[in-house]
C-alpha cells in the first residue's frame, strides 16, 4: 500500500465535512428566517378573556373563528335528508297518521322537522304550539341566555315565568355558553335538570371523562323530559333509568299526563327528543366509545388548524367527513344507513296503523253502553305506554339509526302493545261490531 | 498528522472485513445446513389422486390433513352456547310454547339444537320425526355419499325412494365431497335444488368469486326448502327471491302446506333453517363482503401450514379465532353479540305469545256455529303467515345475530299480524268471550 492510497479516506473525510458544514448552514438560515417572520393573527390560545355565562356567540368567537363560523352555518344548512336533516318539512304533511295520532294536542297542529342550532330562538317563537299559557321552560333548549338565566333566576323562577315574560330576557340563540366553560372551553352541564337528572342516577359530570362529556353536553338538551307539577319545572324522567321501559314505568309511577286523547278518555304521553336515552342504551356506536360529536361535529381542518366542526347536522348530509373519520369505505355505510331507517320507518308506520287502530276501537267501547269500565282502563294503559314507545322512536331525530336493534324492538313492542288495547277495547266493548267501524 | 495516525483506518477496515467473512461463512453453513434437512411430512400439495365426488372423507383427508382433522372435531364439539352452540338440548324442553305453535307436527315431539356436521347422519336416523312414510330427500342435507347419488340416479329419483330404503346405500355424514370438487379443491354447488334455485334466479354460482363462494355452498343445506309434489322433491322457494315476504309470497301462491293445525284448521308452514337467506337479506357482515367461512370456519395455523378450520361451529365458542380475524376488541363485538341476541330473543318469545293467542281465538272460533268462515279464513292466512315468520327467525340458527335488523323487522311483523289473526278471530266470532277462554 503507498502512502498515496493511505492518504485517499483523509480527502473523503474532509469532502463529507465540508458539505455537513454547507447544509448545517443553509438549515439555520431558513429557521432563523421563519422564527422571524410574523405570526398568523388566527390562533387557538385565547386572546380575549370571556365572561362567565356570556351568552353572546360573537365575543367566544374571537377566541375561537372556526368553531364560531362553523356553527353559524347551521343557520343556513337546512338540507333534507330521507327521514330528517334540517330543512323545516311539516311532519303531519309528510305523514298524516300523525295528526290522528296527537289529535287534541298542539302537536296535531304542528310539527315541524327541526332546523339547525342558530334557528332555535326564532323556530319556537313561530311555533303554533306556543301560545298565552305556554312556560318558560319551553325556552330551556333555544338560548345561550339559558345558563347565565339560571344562574341569577334558578331554574324554578325560569320555568314558572311565562314564556312571554321569559322572552323579553332572551335574544341569543343556541351558542358557545349551552356547552363551553369561558375560556378554560371545558365541556361542561348547563342545564340544572341534566344536573339533577344525572345526581338521581347517582352520576356526577365532572368525573367524566372528555370523550364522556362530547355526549353528554348533548343530553343538556336531545332528551326526554317533561314540566313537573305547576311550576312546569323542567324534568328528566331518568329516576328509574334511562331505557323505554324505566321511563314509563317512571310515568305509570307519577301518574303524569301530557294530555287526554279526545273520544278515548286516554291520559297521553308526548316524547320529546331522546337521541341521548336512544343512543347510551347500548348502541353499537356507543358502545364502541363514539360520541355524539365524532359524527355530528366531525373533526375538521382549516390550514393547519384541527377543530370540531360546529355546523352541527345529519351525518348523512356529509358523510366523508363524518363517517370517514372512522370507516374507509363511506359508500357502505352510508348503504347501511338507508337499508337500516328503510326498516325502522316501515316497522315505525306499522306501529301507526295498530295505534290508529287501537284509538278506533277505543273510542267505539268508551262511547257504548255498559262497557266494561276496568278493561277499557287497561286499554287505556296500553295505549298509552304503546304511544310512548312508538313516539320514542318517532320523535327520536335519526330514524332509528342511533340505535337501530333497540329501536326495532321498541317499535315492535309499540306494535304489540298497541294491538292488545285494541283487542282489551274490544272485549271492553263486548261487542266485535266495533272493530269494523272507523272513525 | 503522524504515519501512525494514517495506518489506523487502515486496520479497522480489515478488522471489519475479517468479520465479515466470518459471519458470511457461519450464515452459508447455517443455509446449507437447512437446505439438507428433511422436509415435514406434512404439505398441501396433493400427494393422492381423488375419484371424483368420493364420499369418503378420509381419502381427502390424506391430502388435506389439517381440514380433515379439524373436521372430525365437529363429532364431540358439543358445547352450548346461550341460544345455540352444538349441544343437543331440547328446544321443546327450553321453550315449551313450540309444542304448542307446532301442534299436529312432528317437530312438536321432537326438536333438539342441531350437533356438528359429523353427527348429521346419526341424528337424522335417530328423530322421533323419522317414519316409515319418511321421503329419502330428509338426506339432501346429511351425508357426502349425496352428490355421487344425485350424479348416478338423479335427485328425483333420489328423493321419491324411501328414506329407510335410501339409507341402504348412505354411510357417510357431512364430508368434503358436499362443497369440493376433487382435486382442484374449488368450492363447488353440489345441491341439485340450489342449483335450480339460482337458476330460478338467473344466477350461474360458476361465475361468482371464490368469497361469493365461501357463503354459497352454505346454501347447499342452510337455507328454507320444502318437498314439493307426490315425489318429494327438494325445492328451496326462492323464485320470487329470497327475503321473507317473497318466500311467503311464493309458497301462498304454490299453496304449498307443511301440516294443518289442529283446531283452527289452518294450513301451516314450518321453516327450516333459512341462514343463507336472512345473512344475505342486507346484513352488515354481508355487505361488509364478510362469508360465512369468514365466521364459522376461520383461518388456523399449523405451524407454517395457514387454513380454514373445518370445525364449524358457532363463533361464540372461539370468538378469538372468528372474530378476532376483523375486529380487534373482541370482548367488545361478543358482548354485542349478547346484547342483540337478547334483543332478538325477547321479540321472538313475544311473537310466540301472540301467535298462540292467535291460535286460540282461532280455535274458539272455528268451534263457534255459524262463524263467520270468510274472516276466518283471513285470519288463518295470518295465523299461517306470522307463524311463518316467526319461524324464520326461530328456526334460524342465529338468534337474529346473522341480521339483527332483519330478525328484528321480521319478528316485529310477524308479533303484528299473529295480533291481527286474533283480532280477525274474534270477528269471525262475533263474540268477545272467545278471547277470556284458553284452551
Amino acid at each position: 500500500m503507498t502512502v498515496e492510497a493511505r492518504k485517499r479516506p483523509s480527502f473523503t473525510i474532509w469532502i463529507l465535512a465540508g458539505i455537513i458544514v454547507i447544509l448545517a448552514a443553509a438549515l439555520i438560515g431558513i429557521l432563523l428566517f421563519l422564527k422571524n417572520q410574523p405570526q398568523p393573527e388566527r390562533g387557538v390560545a385565547p386572546i380575549r378573556e370571556i365572561e362567565p355565562l356570556d351568552p353572546d356567540s360573537q365575543n367566544w368567537g374571537i377566541n375561537f373563528p372556526n368553531q364560531f363560523s362553523t356553527l353559524l352555518k347551521t343557520k343556513d344548512n337546512n338540507s333534507p335528508t330521507t327521514f330528517g336533516g334540517s330543512a323545516p318539512i311539516s311532519k303531519l304533511e309528510a305523514d298524516p297518521r300523525l295528526v290522528t295520532l296527537f289529535a287534541g294536542y298542539p302537536f296535531s297542529i304542528d310539527y315541524n322537522e327541526e332546523r339547525g342550532h342558530m334557528n332555535a330562538l326564532i323556530d319556537v317563537r313561530a311555533t303554533k304550539r306556543v301560545n298565552e299559557t305556554t312556560a318558560g321552560t319551553c325556552y330551556s333548549c333555544k338560548s345561550s341566555n339559558n345558563p347565565k338565566l339560571w344562574s341569577e333566576m334558578g331554574m324554578a323562577k325560569f320555568d314558572s315565568t311565562p314564556f312571554s315574560e321569559l322572552g323579553k330576557l332572551i335574544e341569543q340563540p343556541i351558542g358557545c355558553a349551552n356547552c363551553h366553560e369561558a375560556n378554560t372551553m371545558n365541556l361542561v352541564v348547563t342545564n340544572p335538570a341534566l344536573e339533577e337528572a344525572l345526581q338521581a342516577r347517582g352520576k356526577d359530570w365532572r368525573t367524566f371523562t372528555r370523550q364522556e362529556m362530547r355526549t353528554v353536553v348533548c343530553a343538556n338538551c336531545h332528551v326526554e323530559y317533561y314540566f313537573a307539577g305547576e311550576g312546569k319545572y323542567l324534568t328528566y324522567p331518568w329516576e328509574k333509568g334511562t331505557k323505554i321501559e324505566e321511563i314509563v314505568d317512571y310515568y305509570e309511577e307519577s301518574g303524569f299526563k301530557d294530555w287526554e286523547y279526545p273520544g278515548t278518555g286516554t291520559p297521553m304521553l308526548k316524547a320529546q327528543h331522546p337521541e341521548y336515552e336512544l343512543f347510551t342504551a347500548d348502541s353499537t356506536h356507543y358502545k364502541a366509545g363514539v360520541a355524539c360529536a365524532d359524527c355530528h361535529m366531525p373533526y375538521t381542518r382549516d390550514g393547519a388548524a384541527k377543530f370540531s366542526s360546529h355546523n352541527v347536522h345529519s351525518p348523512l348530509l356529509a358523510p366523508d367527513a363524518a363517517c370517514g373519520q372512522c370507516h374507509t369505505d363511506v359508500p357502505l355505510v352510508v348503504g347501511r344507513v338507508a337499508t337500516i331507517q328503510a326498516q325502522v320507518n316501515e316497522r315505525m308506520l306499522a306501529a301507526e296503523d295498530a295505534l290508529i287502530d287501537a284509538i278506533n276501537a277505543l273510542k267505539a267501547a268508551a262511547a257504548m253502553p255498559g262497557v266494561d269500565e276496568a278493561k277499557l282502563d287497561e286499554a287505556r294503559t296500553l295505549h298509552r305506554q304503546a304511544q310512548m314507545m312508538w313516539d320514542f322512536i318517532a320523535a327520536e331525530n335519526s330514524m332509528g339509526f342511533h340505535n337501530p336493534q333497540e329501536a326495532l324492538r321498541i317499535l315492535g313492542k309499540s306494535t304489540d302493545l298497541a294491538r292488545q288495547a285494541q283487542l282489551l277495547a274490544v272485549q271492553a266493548a263486548g261487542d266485535t261490531s266495533i272493530l269494523a267501524k272507523t272513525p
